[in-house]
């Protein structure tokens, strides 16, 4: 039985946690009207994804593409390079600016949303009630009618392997790395393990990533997914699909990773990036009669409601699929579902954004999804470098694909590989989301010279490959 | 009455003209089985947007971003150069090289559709003959059932001003410059002017914009053309509007512009960007019963039908808006037509694209447009230096603007200015173009960190104005 509270609580919603799904649960009730306000401790505002996660990673992506001139190799030469000796120093100046001025936006956007920030850690006293410790080890208690449990995850460490931080590192601590490795071992290939593998690859660093899978990103478009392995081949970066790390050894002149196969490797340094634990063994959850799983995840309903109903769960405390942009949208729905206001469930159709380089996007499902669904389809392409645009800016193997129903000519998929994919990827998505069909995409006029264009062009080309099939059958 | 064929002309489809709208003509034709044939001389394949506008202009501007890294300076400082002194060598070594490739691509795409590519110029020696007389001056007879004028424009050049190529150049003529000019007078704020002034405003030449209209680009949102005139003003640009050029005088120090209202401008070189003239002048159209206006223009309906009617005119040389973009769907419109095919009428919703620093796109009206027409709207902003992917890539001054209906939520204009405003701008077209309102964008999920996140934050900042009005109202 849910407690009730005997006073007027001292919020209408209190988030634990300000990343992404916390902050926008928080604002989205504050503009509601309702008196909201968000616990974190003063050095994490904004969390992971501005401090260790999506914010720094992106940012030093952005330095890896600018300061190798990799994406400038195709007009200025394969040797080009804008800086020889690229530093650490070189890498992170740019990351502590933008994530300094990130935290600034947020408590910006808190601040002028009268959304109150209590400084400190939270943990539940009851089912309405948690205590705020502030950095000096002070306890304040502070009710809330909803609670929003937002505090997100860290790098799963296999306690089998001793890390260091400075040669055997996770995807946090590599963000504080002394030097660029000349040689890394990267333990799993998912998103995050493919996104350092690309960056470092592009500043030279010889990769070798260990994947227990026979294979990674199975849920992205096949042939982009060869297509970035090739291209992460020809960065010099080596993938051991099946395989699975025995020890870990770190010896004076590097790392030794040995694979239960025999294979060695040796490398200057080591990264993990294999799973993500729920950040919730310090909320003391029994109190307010909640548990995590042993993955440290809380389960939800559909509109992010905890077992107790009252107390929400958003962001990647949830689990799948972890993105900043899915959390944001899941703190927004459960702040109007706690405050009573109408809310769209989330859209059926998704963008997945992955910053490898080059990077991938897409929305809708796969040809290899389609065939397994026995969903006859037609494939588009565009490929970049037929465009004004991508020949400008020197991008030789992007692509765009459309996957298009035969029938009602509606979009089924869209996948795009390089240059501006994370972007592009909605011009699909509000076509597939609005109803739209190929044939819109025939008639419009797109801006000259844009990557934008390639919509165009694949939807040419899927078109006619169309009018051939009926007209074979005529 | 026109002319009939006595025999089976040599094709069904052809072409004067290699440029955009000639090309998508000829590739419209050959797709949907005709013959098909394009006539240019072999030095001008791809037509002046590939030789002379749109794509030298814009690999120029690509190069200037990149070499003066103008669009680092929010992360390195405002001094931050790539490099010191940009020679024109430097900035042209990228044209040439995205020039010869594009060449390659039309050649590559004419071929590969089969369409003849016929050397030379063509000139109407009746409705249905046309004379191409090659390199060396031998003329050659070819019919064809349909002719499309696909010419272009050149650069309108006033009688009273003595053209050097030198100092005193026109948009065609500023391509083959010797030197980066310390400073320089643009003549004309059109789209041409403007971005030429941009490009050597950020090379560091101090600039000085004559325009005999009060203002510029009154076509656009006036909040962003405001803007844009700060930016530029902030890199030594100087507006002189409503005045006309008396004279221009080349001296061995360099040009004075005098201006009607005695003032007078010293600078290196002085560009003229004062309109186009059609390239109709050697086409004998009074062979094929067809005339030019006095700017070289011809008429066509909305099939774009010259007054004899299988001859067609598209591209620069029937007038406005005289857009690659807008040319290329004027060619294939065409070709549907002239080959019986159906086709849907080009979309009202066409985007406007001005590749000025920074750039600026937009669909739809503006606000001013709206005011006058007496449609209600309210606006919705999002700024990028709130945007994550705005603070990495360190645009704090772009801005994304929708205007919306209050009653239907439908999107009345989107204006962009900044960082990808071409591309960007394809998303709110998708969404006019496919009925969408803007309910979609509160609910869909982009992809983080991107600018396209700019069209949510826009969305939310435009429905939480609506809502506070409909609450006053309750």
């Amino acid at each position: 039985m849910a407690v009730t509270l005997a006073c007027v609580p001292d919020f209408d919603v209190l988030v634990i946690g300000s990343g992404p799904g916390g902050q926008k649960a928080a604002i989205a009730a504050a503009k509601l009207g309702r008196r909201a306000a968000v616990v974190d401790r003063t050095d994490s505002v904004g969390g992971v994804s501005i401090h260790t996660g999506t914010i720094p990673s992106k940012t030093l992506r952005e330095a890896v593409l600018y300061l190798t001139g990799l994406n400038q190799r195709d007009l200025y030469g394969q040797s080009y390079r804008l800086k020889e000796d690229i530093t650490v120093a070189d890498l992170t100046a740019r990351t502590q600016h933008v994530v300094s001025r990130e935290v600034d936006v947020v408590r910006s956007q808190l601040s002028r949303n009268q959304v109150t920030l209590l400084p400190g850690t939270g943990r539940f006293v009851d089912q309405h009630t948690v205590a705020v410790r502030d950095a000096v080890g002070q306890d304040r208690l502070v009710t809330a009618e909803h609670i929003v449990i937002a505090t997100g995850t860290r790098p799963a460490r296999p306690a089998s392997v001793e890390f260091d931080d400075r040669t055997v590192m996770d995807s946090d601590s590599i963000l504080s790395m002394e030097r660029v490795p000349r040689s890394m071992v990267i333990v799993g290939a998912g998103v995050i393990g493919m996104e350092y593998a690309s960056m470092f690859a592009a500043l030279g660093s010889k990769i070798t990533v260990v994947e227990q899978r026979e294979g990674m990103l199975d849920f992205c478009d096949g042939e982009i997914v060869e297509a970035l392995k090739y291209h992460l081949r020809d960065l010099a970066v080596t993938f051991r699909f099946g395989e699975t790390v025995a020890a870990v050894e770190r010896h004076a002149r590097g790392t030794l990773t040995v694979l239960e196969s025999g294979k060695k490797i040796a490398a200057d340094a080591v990264m993990y990036s294999a799973g993500r634990q729920g950040l919730t063994d310090e909320l003391d959850l029994d109190k307010a009669g909640l548990r995590a799983d042993k993955r440290g995840r809380i389960s939800v309903d559909e509109h992010y409601r905890t077992a107790v109903p009252h107390i929400y769960a958003v962001g990647d405390v949830i689990g799948f699929p972890a993105l900043a942009a899915t959390s944001m949208e899941q703190g927004r729905t459960a702040a109007y579902h706690a405050c009573g206001e109408p809310v769209h469930a989330i859209q059926d159709v998704q963008p997945i954004g992955i910053y490898t380089i080059p990077e991938v996007s897409f929305i809708g499902r796969t040809e290899d999804q389609l065939t397994d669904d026995l969903v006859p389809f037609e494939v588009g392409v565009s490929r970049y470098r037929e465009l004004a645009r991508g020949q400008i800016i020197g991008d030789a193997h992007g692509m765009l694909k459309l996957l298009v129903s035969p029938s009602d000519r509606t979009l089924l998929g869209v996948h795009c590989f390089g240059t501006g994919a994370t972007e592009l990827i909605h011009i699909g998505q509000a076509l597939m989301g609005c109803g739209g069909t190929v044939d819109y995409l025939v008639d419009a006029v797109f801006n000259y010279p844009t990557l934008a264009e390639s919509y165009k062009v694949a939807a040419l080309d899927v078109t006619n490959k169309i009018r051939q099939i009926d007209r074979m059958a005529d």
